[in-house]
C-alpha cells in the first residue's frame, strides 16, 4: 500500500491537523466505550460494538495513509493509553521503522506493549545499523533470537555496529555503499545499476575503488547523467573525496557535512577500504538530538522526558540537578551566614546583596556562552587565549564601572548612605571581573579535561558568582561601613 | 586552479592544523616586519623585504589550496589585523563565496576593508539568492551599481528574493531547479542533461511539470539511472512530492526536511508552478544558525559576536540584557526592602531567602525547557495542556515536600528554630508550585503571542521566582515568626 502524498508539510497546521483528526477519532471511541459499559440491552450493546469497530477501522485507515515519521509524531503527542490504542492499529511491517523514529522514552513504552514474536518481527525488518540503534532497548532474549536467525554476514555487521563507542561515525553509518570499479565505462555502470534496481536513499555519488577495494574517487550522479556513456569512470570521477573513519567523532563529522555541504560520504578503514557510508539524514538527526540534549541538559534534565510520563520517572530525571543546586545554594547561604552580624546592623545589605550576585551570574554566562561556542567551532588556540582574556576583562571592567556606578547611585538614593553606594559599586565591579574570569576559565578547563563545556558550566559559574558576590559585598561592607 | 583534497576533515586536528600553519606564517611575518623597522643598512632592509615577500607568497599559496569554508574558518579565528592580512591574500574570485560563509560580525570587518570595485566584483560572482543574503551588509551605492549592471531577469529575481520576510523558505531557496516535462522518455532527458552539463549541487531529483509549468511529480536520479531509458518520465517519476511555499516558516521546512529525510524539494506558488528549490545544505546552515542564536540569545547576547571585536561593540551587544536583569534584580531587592523590619529581628532569614528563590528558578526552568521543546515539536494541543499542567504540578508538589522538607530540616538544625524550619519548608513548596505554573504558562503565552518562547522565558521566569520566592518566604516569616 502506498502512503499518501505529503504535499506541504511546512504549512503550519499539517501536523496539528493530523493529531487533531486522530484525537477526534479516539474521543469518539472513548465515548462509545463509555456507552457500551452502560448499555442495558443486548441489542444496544451490539450496535455500540459495531460502532466501536467502525471507529477503529476508520482510525486504522487514517494511520495507514500516514508517513512513518508522522505516525511517530502522533505517538509522541498522545497520553499513554491513547498511544497504545494507536500503536496496536499501526501496520505491523512499519513497527521497526517507527520504533527507530520515536524518542527513547516513548520507545520504551511501545516496546513494553509488544510480545516477543512482535518484537522479533519488527527487528527482522531492520538493517544492521538500524538494529544497532535499537539494541539497547530490546530485551536480551529477543536480541539473542534475532542474532540467531541472522546470516553470518549480517550478524558480523551488527556486532561491528554495536562495538563502536557512542557518538562516533560508526554508530551513524549505514552499510549500503554502492561501489564501482574505476576502469569501466559509464555504459557498464548503467547496466550494473539497472540490474541492481533503485539505488539506496541519499545516494548522490557512487564510491569508486581499485581492484583491492581501496577508495580512489567518487562518481557524482549529477555529473554522470550529464556525461557521454562511452567515457570511463576514472575520467569522470572526482578524486578529492571527503572520507571518515568509523571512530571519528560524530560532532566533527557533522561539522564537516555542514562545512563542505555533503549529502553522503564514504566511511573507510586505515587502508582506505570502504566500510560503509554516512548520509546527511543521519547527520541532521544527530545534530537535532545533540541540540535537544544540550537544551534539556542546560536546564538540568538528565534526558528527554516522555511528555506524558508518570510523576516517578519525571522526578528521577530532575533530581540530580536540583540536588547539586541545593548544595550550591546552601554554600551561598553559609557565606551570608558568616556576615549575619553585619546584616543585623545594616539591614539594607540584605536587600542589596542579591543584585550583586545576580548580575555577576548574568555577565559570567554571557562570557561563557561565547567561549563555549568558540570552543565548539575550534576557534580557540593557545595563541589567542590571552587576547580573549584581556578583551573580556576590559568589557567586565567597563560594565562594572557603568552598571556598578548606576546601582551604587540607586543604593545611595534609596538609603541616603554615600558609603553604602560606594561599597555597592566596588562590589559590583569586583564580582563582574570575577564572573568574566570564571566565564572564560570554567569552559576552557572543562574542554581541557575533555568534558562537554556546555553542560555544568552554568551551575558552577553561578555557584561561584553567587557565593563570591555575597562574600565580596558583605565583606567590603563589614570593613568599610561598620 | 583546483583546491586540494579534503581527505579526513573529522580528524580532530584538521582545522586546528590549518589554523596553526597560518598563524606560524603570520608570526614569521610579524617578526620580519619588526626587524625591518629597525634595520639600519639598506642592504639589510632589502634582505628583510625579500624575506617578507617570500613569507607572504608562501601564505598565499597555502590559502589558495584551502576550501573556501576553511578559509572562512581561518578568518573567523584570527584577530582583526591578521585577519585583514589574510583577506588581502585570498583569491579575488573567492571573495564572494567567503563573504557568504563567514559570520555577520566578521563579514562587516571584511567588507569595511574592501573598496567599491572589489565589492562589486565580489557581488558579481554570486547568484541572486546569495546576493540577497549579503545585501543588508553592502553599502547602498555598491548594491545599486550591482543592480544596474544586472540583466532584467536577474534583477527581478534579486528583488523577489529581497522581498521575502526573514526566516521564511523564500530567503533560503535558490533559483536552480531543473525541470523536465512528464511526456518525454528518459533518453530525451539524458540528451537534455548532456547539453546542460553537470547538474547543480544537491540535485537528487528533477522536478516534473506539465505543459503549464505546474508540478506533477519528481524524477529521482537514483531511480532514473536504474531504469530503462525507453521509459517515459511519467511512468518512473514519484507523484507524492513534498513541496514548500516561499512564505512557509523556515523552521517548519527544516522540520519537514528532517522528518522526511529530504535532499532537495521544489518551492512552488499557489498554482503549484515551480519557483525555485530548497536544498538540505541551506536547511543545515539555517538549523546551525538557529541553534547558535538560541544559545547566545538564552545567555543574553543580542547577536553573534566577533570573538575579537573591540570592547565597544561587545559592550553594546550585552547591555540590553544586563539592563533588563538589573531592573528585575532591583524589583526583587525592593520586595526584600518591604521586609527589612522582619529581617532585622530575625537575621537568619537573610541567609535562607536566596535558597527559596534559587531552587524555584531551577525547577521552573526545567519545566519550561520541556514545554519549549514540546512546543517546537508541535506536541502541545488544546486537549493535552490540562493533563500537562496536572503532571507538572504533581512533580512540583512532590519536589516541594521532599526538598522543602530537607531544607526546612537543615534550617532547623542550623538555627535551632522549629518554626523557622516549617516556614522554610512551606515557602519552598509554594515557590516550587509557582515556578511550575510559570514554567508552563510563560512559554505557552509567548507561543500564543507568536513570540519565540526560547528567548526571554528564562528572564521572566527567574524574575517571578526570585521576587515571588522572597515575598512568600519573608511574608510567611512576618506572619508566623514575629
Amino acid at each position: 500500500m502506498e502512503t499518501a502524498p505529503i504535499q506541504r508539510p511546512a504549512d503550519s497546521n499539517h501536523l496539528q491537523n493530523i493529531l487533531q483528526e486522530v484525537t477526534n477519532l479516539l474521543r469518539k471511541q472513548h465515548l462509545v466505550e463509555h456507552v457500551l459499559e452502560r448499555s442495558d440491552t443486548p441489542r444496544h450493546a451490539l450496535e455500540q460494538q459495531v460502532l466501536h469497530r467502525q471507529h477503529l477501522s476508520e482510525l486504522e485507515r487514517k494511520l495507514h495513509r500516514l508517513h512513518v515519521a508522522d505516525i511517530a509524531y502522533v505517538l509522541e503527542s498522545l497520553p499513554l493509553e491513547d498511544r497504545l490504542t494507536v500503536w496496536d492499529l499501526v501496520r505491523a511491517d512499519q513497527d521497526g521503522e517507527i520504533l527507530l523514529e520515536v524518542s527513547d522514552a516513548v520507545r520504551e513504552s511501545l516496546i513494553a506493549r509488544m510480545d516477543q514474536t512482535e518484537l522479533q518481527a519488527a527487528a527482522a525488518q531492520l538493517d544492521a545499523d538500524e538494529l544497532a540503534d535499537l539494541a539497547a532497548d530490546l530485551p536480551r532474549d529477543v536480541l539473542q533470537r534475532v542474532l540467531d536467525t541472522m546470516d553470518a554476514r549480517h550478524r558480523a555487521r551488527l556486532q561491528t555496529a554495536l562495538s563502536y563507542p557512542e557518538d562516533t561515525v560508526g554508530t551513524l553509518m549505514d552499510y549500503e555503499p554502492v561501489t564501482i570499479r574505476e576502469d569501466i565505462t559509464l555504459d557498464l555502470v548503467y547496466r550494473y545499476l539497472r540490474r541492481m534496481g533503485e539505488l539506496p536513499d541519499h545516494t548522490d555519488k557512487l564510491f569508486v575503488t581499485d581492484r583491492h577495494g581501496v577508495l580512489t574517487g567518487a562518481l557524482l550522479l549529477r555529473r554522470m547523467v550529464a556525461e557521454d556513456p562511452v567515457r570511463r569512470v576514472s575520467e569522470v570521477m572526482a578524486r578529492d573525496v571527503v572520507t571518515f573513519s568509523p571512530l571519528d567523532a560524530a560532532s566533527a563529522a557533522a561539522q564537516a557535512f555542514e562545512r563542505y555541504d555533503l549529502v553522503s560520504a564514504p566511511v573507510v578503514d586505515a587502508q582506505r577500504r570502504v566500510l560503509g557510508r554516512l548520509t546527511v539524514d543521519a547527520v541532521v538527526d544527530f545534530l537535532q538530538e545533540a541540540r535537544d540534549a544540550e537544551m534539556l541538559g542546560r536546564a538540568g534534565l538528565r534526558e528527554e522526558e516522555d511528555l506524558f510520563a508518570g510523576v516517578g520517572p519525571s522526578v528521577r530525571n530532575r533530581w540530580p540537578w536540583l540536588a547539586v543546586n541545593l548544595v550550591t545554594a546552601l554554600i551561598a547561604s553559609r557565606v551570608i551566614g558568616l556576615f549575619e552580624g553585619t546584616i543585623e546592623r545594616l539591614v539594607a545589605l540584605a536587600a542589596l546583596m542579591p543584585i550583586v550576585a545576580g548580575i555577576g551570574g548574568n555577565t559570567g554566562n554571557q562570557t561563557s556562552a561565547l567561549i563555549i561556542r568558540a570552543l565548539a567551532l575550534g576557534q580557540i588556540t593557545g595563541s589567542n587565549t590571552r587576547r580573549l582574556i584581556r578583551k573580556e576583562m576590559q568589557v567586565a571592567l567597563l560594565n562594572g564601572v557603568v552598571w556598578g556606578g548606576a546601582v551604587g547611585t540607586v543604593a545611595y538614593l534609596l538609603y541616603g548612605n554615600l558609603k553604602l553606594g560606594l561599597v555597592m559599586s566596588t562590589a559590583m565591579l569586583l564580582n563582574l571581573a570575577l564572573a568574566a574570569l570564571m566565564g572564560i576559565f570554567i569552559p576552557l578547563t572543562m574542554h581541557r579535561l575533555e568534558r562537554d563545556p556546555a553542560l555544568g558550566s552554568s551551575v558552577l559559574l553561578t555557584a561561584i558568582t553567587d557565593s563570591g558576590g555575597f562574600f565580596i559585598f558583605l565583606g567590603l561592607a563589614s570593613v568599610f561601613l561598620l
